[in-house]
């Protein structure tokens, strides 16, 4: 293994290194200690078999790595006197972080059950992935921590986030070998063509190769060392190598490269700030070459451990039974010297602490890890001004994204200044119509532009990039430091970070029971471009999923939407971009669309979540209706309210009720989801027992399993989207998943008692208009006129 | 933009230059007519505003791209008759590919009503995203095709899949610059790291740099050159340029940029086919920089055109009310002078088809693009050799996927010489305990090797790669080409590919309704590492929602599988592996798991899918039972084995019926899913109306959204992962999500009518060995010696 020595003149004395070493040594000796240890922490008697944990859980390999870059991130913060912090890719390695929090104090003012000394030591390894205790991984419950590292991919794309509009912060990110070969990651490189070095902070990855996986070399550890430099290069920064296995050589190279990296880092940002930013730099990054499970068992039972795979999670297994595994693991605990340490109360010497930072500079309690604290509410402008008027109900159309988007350049506008609002976007926020952003601030872009270019800036805080994983990581670093956002994107596309939003749902559920972890805004999904009309691409682009898979989540977490048009669109944004700790996914369509409410009956109605539309049913409160016509969603919304006209005419004296469903979270229980409505809500709008038509967005099974405990749900009907998609008209879709007005009519005629003989003729008439509508598609390739030039007449 | 001339000496004529300029032209004419033209498609009357379509639909910006790419490939096809296939990443850009297809006759093979000939050409244009006609996007409509375009990534990997194994292919693969910004697209550059020239076909990247999105400039087209060059000889390429907007400047370099591509692949194949590939090859590729949208309409409306990003979609709209509109189409079609390119009957010009390929060498008619037709039944040996012996229930414990893996060798090894068989996993596949596959073949690896590593051979058929992304793509590409092949994956971390897995389902469905696509083998999973055993990582490990998100796609082509011990698993894999045109989810458990069944009952089991295990309880065939226990999934199983242990015990006469799942979709209804029972049968199994109590594997809603119409209903109470996990022991991991056997047994005294009362003290029993639980495991870290030391004792 190569050792490259930095280059850079002057850098630390033999005495400083030394120092280091020690505090590294500390590091390492808690990490392993954390893995294996349930009594006698600091060795003070021979190791016994009943010292040791009876389930040997945790990851060693990435340990020793992450500690050493961690002891050489807190001699730079103390030199510089550094605001940072760091993503640890890696995160698996939580033994390595949870060591250095409590090395440098932040775990014990954190739980100061945890005490800096033998006690709070022994606890610290007892309840490390221990039952009750703590997760294994860095994890919510780690001081310091932004990001989880359990699901690999999201380091850097997290780190870009948090640097974003931060320009005094340095976001340091291991990133690890394996890590490196996920999608997600291998997109994220392309994070500095996004990176403003007069309005951002920097970001400094380092690439940890320690050559394996959970079993297999990896890719980047196998590459020639011209053709990584390339490739990093290639991603436009300026490398830095550090490497070998023999540590005070290690650490002189480290402290080089660190010294290095933040003297260009300086330069490149006083020269940005000097003259406006007018060059995309090219940012450093250090390449750390280490062997996976460093200072560890070198070989175990005759086969080697340190830098191979097997040193991955615990090295030596089977301590309690193994006398000779027990020999062997006291020896390398031993190796670190203990007793030079920490000293007679098992505090960390001083020698040991000699680089630590003090206070908010501390990695583990840098208030930007902790984004609630730094949090201001987003200023959000009166509604008044950007709702559409209603004189009527249906007789206007408004694009209600295209509405929201005015808004949104107002947000944008009114923190131009604090910087603390972005939208981000895979390429689609003039596609979703919500371009007026553009009159407030630019697209964020550093590379060249042409004459021909639109809305590109330096400062801009719109984030275009044709990769959800990014977008998704880049507003999850930004939500994590204290910041406020909006993802907008194609519905059936946001399943690709499914996984992403998995994670961010556990991280939200976990710090609800945290309460040092101030909350943080919103995640909030705009899914436009939805299903319905998906006129130009088909099939592919026809999925309404996302929700299903979002509430399978903690429902303490997760929030959904359906406004059905443009003013209950404004009333649940200004909600959602107003709220902590969620994640709201607001579907909303970006084609014209009939406005049904006002802003105040908006309002009203988002605060219900679920109402009756009276003004667009024909029952009575006085008497419970003949049926009932229920809807979520834009497009479903205007199918029901066209078969409720279409009932009026042919059927008036049949009572129709209207309801339609904003916050679809109402339709279960209480006990199940904070907006759950309470049985006699539900009752009170559904009835108990009266046919239920519903015209859902999406798969219609979703409503039953919401509601299939309720006393109606016998006689509930559900319409929506079974998959049925191709390039067709908008009203040919309904038509294929039978949520077109004539088959709701149909519907009722079916399922009302007594209905099927007297309304026969018209029924008779829906499937004729069904009919006639396949015939004329096929020959003029759109829509029905009678469908096109409807328009609400109640 | 730079135009690099290729190096390569002689190349074609003038004369053969200008036979391709023609081709490139009429496949342009063809783009552009199916986007505008529903009538007059030769231009024989000048253009009126009704042989306009009425909705212009269409992706015009990539097409003449495509189209210069699919000329040059029949050119060096023709000259040096290649098997090949393309994999066209801009996939959106349907005009491009169907044109070509029409003017080699592939597409009147295929579709004998669209003639080549102007009927056809009119029927070609008039269908093309027209309600009833074929999708705007290449699809699996599309002859030729593996690859839909509609959502991104994912191109590169399904290119690499299908030159796996296929020494004699070529793969040819177009990659927008879009595309390239995703990650699944950035990590699938490193195939090249697991292709080997001796066993694998050669795949030739094209990076088609058309320099904008949807309303952006793309990342890659913006670098700096040598930051491209660095970039891209990073991945491990040595790259050819081609570039400018002079056609036939661009037709040389592109002839002769393919020549020395092609001249490069045979030389790195001969001498690895020589020596046996000891090297890894720096395989060559294309960067084509090209206008968007060139050759349309470089101006509309005073705005810029060609080469931004206005020319995605239709560069010119409201060409049926605009005659200024109108008269810049037609001299946009005439300027591709269609007089020459096709005769009095439409046909196409001898002159254009000169160098078209014939017969199955057309990329629109190459067997490998509709796999099923080479697809050979995989050599299955008899599970007699690898079951398990089960003398009695409950009384031995296996791994079940470690069994497996054995038989996996077996196929492994029958299969070494025809190479049609791969197993593919994000570096899990020892972790996932399959390991035995290693007797048989090796892990896919062409990067250099260390002493210490083991199992990497050039030419193994485990893909080993931390990218789920990858993975997946791998395996769809050689699936869609022919072959066999099974993805082991931690449960969690599939949600990875949700997208992905969406779109081979629609794929999948789309197909079925084609019977010119043969049935390909089915895409297996093996999701195991579940959420019931996540002991190492906790939180961010558990989520078993995949199974509910499959679930929502197209039933004809989904299959879930719960096989609850090692030969059940072993029927269950069996099955899978025979089978055709499914996305097959097998949940199973890589942790010692009692052993149920005998292979044969196994079998029997798994074909009926769901049934009675009446040695498991204490009902008999006379009478109902007081109460149904109902399971699936392994865990699961476990725990309603032993609460029925507890109540023959401690309830001798109470008659409880246990009925385990293996096939969910038995539980829906026969209408909606192939598989589901008629109400009788599940009456049969389930009862009309006692108490059941169903113990799931995942999200317990899940049951009752397949279980909602059947009568039993209302008596249906499920318990699954509620989303509460963390780092803890197995049993405590039941208990927090109240799937353990005292709940259960309290979950059966609760709702069996008249047992409250008489099972009081039982129920206390079971609420008092809770509570020792959560003493016991907060003391010791370990479960309960009751829990581990149990065993069926029935």
């Amino acid at each position: 293994m190569s050792v490259t020595p930095s280059s850079a003149p002057g850098g630390p004395s033999d005495e400083e290194i030394r120092a280091l070493d020690t505090h590294w040594r500390a590091a390492n000796y808690l990490a392993a200690g954390q893995i294996y240890l349930m009594a006698n922490p600091l060795l003070r008697e021979p190791l016994r078999p009943e010292h040791i944990k009876p389930r040997l859980l945790g990851h060693w390999g990435t340990s020793p790595g992450l500690n050493l870059v961690h002891t050489h991130l807190n001699r730079v913060i103390s030199a510089r006197d550094l605001d940072a912090v760091c993503v640890w890719g890696p995160g698996h390695g939580g033994p390595a972080v949870l060591a250095n929090s409590w090395l440098d104090g932040s775990y014990t003012d954190t739980y100061p059950d945890v005490t800096r000394d033998e006690a709070g030591m022994a606890r610290l390894f007892r309840r490390f992935s221990f039952p009750g205790g703590v997760p294994s991984h860095v994890a919510p419950e780690t001081p310091g921590s932004i990001h989880e590292g359990g699901e690999l991919g999201y380091a850097l794309s997290h780190a870009y986030g948090a640097a974003f509009d931060n320009p005094g912060l340095l976001v340091a990110c291991v990133i690890g070998d394996g890590e490196a070969e996920t999608g997600p990651l291998a997109a994220s490189w392309h994070g500095n063509k996004f990176l403003d070095p007069v309005h951002d902070g920097a970001v400094l990855p380092i690439l940890h190769l320690n050559g394996y996986k959970i079993a297999n070399p990896t890719v980047l550890a196998r590459l020639p060392e011209g053709e990584l430099d390339a490739l990093l290069r290639g991603y436009g920064h300026d490398p830095l190598y550090v490497g070998g296995n023999d540590p005070l050589t290690v650490h002189h190279a480290m402290a080089g490269a660190m010294d290095t990296a933040l003297d260009r880092i300086t330069a490149i940002q006083q020269e940005a700030r000097a003259d406006g930013g007018t060059r995309r730099p090219h940012w450093p990054l250090i390449v750390l070459r280490t062997p996976k499970g460093w200072t560890g068992p070198a070989e175990v039972d005759g086969l080697p451990v340190e830098g191979t795979w097997r040193a991955h999670q615990v090295p030596l297994d089977q301590v309690r039974d193994n006398p000779s595994h027990l020999r062997q693991l006291e020896d390398w605990l031993r190796s670190y010297r203990p007793e030079e340490l920490f000293d007679d109360h098992g505090r960390p010497a001083a020698r040991v602490l000699d680089r630590v930072p003090e206070g908010t500079r501390r990695l583990g309690a840098n208030p930007h890890a902790n984004g609630g604290l730094l949090l201001r509410d987003l200023p959000m402008p009166p509604l008044e001004r950007y709702a559409v008027p209603v004189d009527k109900p249906g007789a206007t159309l408004h694009e209600p994204t295209r509405v929201l988007g005015d808004l949104l350049a107002r947000v944008m506008a009114d923190t131009a200044e604090r910087r603390d609002f972005r939208l981000v976007g895979p390429d689609e926020t003039a596609s979703n119509r919500l371009q007026a952003v553009y009159t407030a601030t630019g697209k964020a872009w550093q590379a060249d532009t042409l004459p021909v270019d639109e809305h590109l800036a330096h400062d801009g805080r719109v984030m275009e990039i044709l990769s959800e994983h990014t977008c998704q990581g880049w507003l999850e670093g930004y939500l994590l430091t204290g910041r406020h956002g909006l993802f907008s994107c194609y519905e059936a596309f946001v399943h690709i970070v499914d996984s992403m939003v998995n994670q961010h749902i556990k991280w939200l559920r976990t710090t609800r029971a945290l309460p040092w972890r101030a909350p943080i805004a919103s995640l909030n999904y705009l899914l436009t471009s939805h299903v319905w009309r998906q006129d130009h691409n088909g099939f592919s682009h026809q999925d309404p999923g996302f929700v299903d898979h979002v509430l399978n989540k903690s429902p303490e977490a997760v929030r959904v939407y359906f406004p059905p048009d443009a003013n209950t669109l404004l009333a649940t944004a200004d909600h959602v971009l107003r709220s902590r700790d969620y994640v709201n996914v607001v579907v909303a369509g970006k084609q014209p669309c009939f406005d049904w409410l006002t802003l105040d009956q908006a309002r009203a109605h988002c605060a219900r979540g679920a109402g009756i539309w009276e003004w667009a049913g024909t029952d009575d409160s006085s008497r419970e209706p003949d049926v009932v016509l229920a809807c979520a969603g834009d497009v479903p919304t205007q199918e029901v309210l066209a078969a409720a006209d279409l009932l009026r005419r042919h059927l008036p004296d049949l009572r129709v009720r209207v309801v339609n469903v904003v916050d679809l979270a109402r339709l279960m229980p209480a006990e199940e989801h904070p907006h759950g409505m309470p049985d006699a809500e539900f009752d009170a709008l559904f009835t108990h027992d009266r046919p239920v038509i519903f015209a859902y967005h999406g798969y219609p099974w979703l409503i039953h399993r919401l509601a299939y405990r309720r006393a109606v749900h016998p006689q509930l009907h559900v319409r929506g989207y079974k998959e049925s998609g191709t390039t067709t008209t908008p009203f040919d879709m309904v038509v294929r998943n039978d949520v077109d007005r004539y088959r709701l009519v149909m519907d009722v005629i079916d399922r009302v008692p007594g209905l099927a003989v007297r309304a026969a003729a018209v029924r008779q008439e829906m499937a004729d208009r069904r009919t006639r509508h396949h015939d004329w598609i096929r020959e003029h390739g759109t829509d029905l006129p009678e469908v096109t030039d409807w328009t609400w007449q109640g």
